[in-house]
């Protein structure tokens, strides 16, 4: 059996910026047709939300928890990245991928911001059979909020170390890690400290970067480790070759 | 904090019988019409398949596990009761209630045909903020089977153990549990054993009251008690009065 692989579609590859919820179908097919053409792999994936879903998080405030005011924004999240699950799901299925659309908000639990318990007995059995679950970031319940929300790269770090995931592997509309507008080859976790996130070189490093930078150390410190790559480079990250992009390992 | 309540739709009420999966919008409007009259209550649905993926499981034989050629079955079968629940989501939400559908194929984990683990501290959250879940009875992956059909029944008694709800109550197409055309008014587990559902009363009492009636007695015995009634009396058992069904119960 071939090994499984983990792959992140960032919420910004699959739409455009800039509020109404826009999907690149045109992407959404060409990642397709990447994956289909390695016929069948154990794969989990698991994408961002980009404007299916963040600018409805961020309009009822989600990331401070229910309120007596946002219940609605709740389901008007869920349903927005929801829409982009089924488009992608559909996408895959057109290239012959047996694609399962997972909502976490069914499946998850969270207590501050953090996933503390989640169940993926059903994920590992998909991919045994060739089955291709579709997660992405999500409205989460939380016991101490009410509701968060859980990032795609939460999830990532989440479920490949409860399904002892090592191919890990994230598409970006970047090449990379940037830091001074070159590609950093490989972060360690000692080395990601020393990273100028904040610097003058930050108009190259999104805080979004920033955040999947400490997820993915979060897991090189558990011993897995990732690759983060431009979305153009998918068929050689799948093909084990080289992709030009940033690696994330332990030291 | 009034007392959790778990609602079980018969899927024969939400749908018509014979094949093409036409749902009962009317009789989705009135059942969510009579929950959005009772205010806030601490609520959790789950609905049957009824036409809406009962034929599509049959037709791929889902029940007897993953074979190499039933696989499109899956979401074929997945997708037809999403579209019912779905419905039913937006009826509730029509009438005032913070309905969140929540797919069991994302969320259970079945081994040969019983559910094995599933997420619930999310559903155990959602009550307590008054959001209210909306299960219903769905394709499952099995780690013995590969995929099952895990029954609304199923899922009734299992949510009522993990969520320690004592108020069940399941609304059908008959009147209650009916013997010889009369309905049972009370069954325990002593006296389910002499229950004639194969006699020449079979006709009163169809295979899928009979699976429901093994179910509800398992409940039972675990100490909590459950009400089937017609769903015209949907209003009687949210108030807690008399609806002229069956109680099933420890002896």
């Amino acid at each position: 059996m071939p090994e499984p692989v983990l792959l992140k579609l960032g919420g910004s590859v699959l739409t455009r910026k800039g509020g109404s919820g826009e999907i690149r179908y045109d992407t959404l097919e060409s990642v397709s047709r990447e994956i289909g053409l390695r016929g069948a792999i154990p794969l989990l994936i698991v994408h961002g939300a980009g404007s299916c879903g963040h600018p409805e998080a961020h309009r009822y405030g989600l990331m401070q928890g229910l309120t007596g005011k946002n219940r609605e924004g709740v389901m008007v999240t869920h349903r927005a990245v929801s829409r982009l699950n089924a488009a992608l799901v559909d996408a895959l299925t057109e290239q012959g991928i047996s694609a399962v659309g997972i909502p976490p908000l069914a499946s998850c639990y969270a207590e501050s911001g953090r996933i503390r318990s989640m169940e993926w007995r059903n994920l590992r059995e998909m991919m045994n059979r060739f089955l291709v679950p579709v997660l992405h970031g999500d409205v989460v319940m939380d016991g101490e909020r009410g509701v968060t929300i859980v990032s795609g790269d939460q999830l990532v770090v989440y479920l490949a170390g409860v399904l002892g995931i090592s191919r890990v592997g994230l598409a970006t509309d970047v090449p990379g890690v940037l830091e001074c507008g070159q590609v950093v080859p490989e972060i360690t976790p000692e080395s990601a400290d020393r990273l100028c996130f904040n610097s003058s070189s930050s108009t190259d490093v999104t805080g979004g970067m920033e955040g999947k930078v400490q997820e993915l150390v979060r897991l090189a410190r558990e011993g897995v480790r990732s690759e983060i790559f431009h979305v153009s480079r998918l068929g050689a990250f799948l093909d084990g070759e080289p992709h030009g992009g940033t690696v994330v390992r332990a030291g």
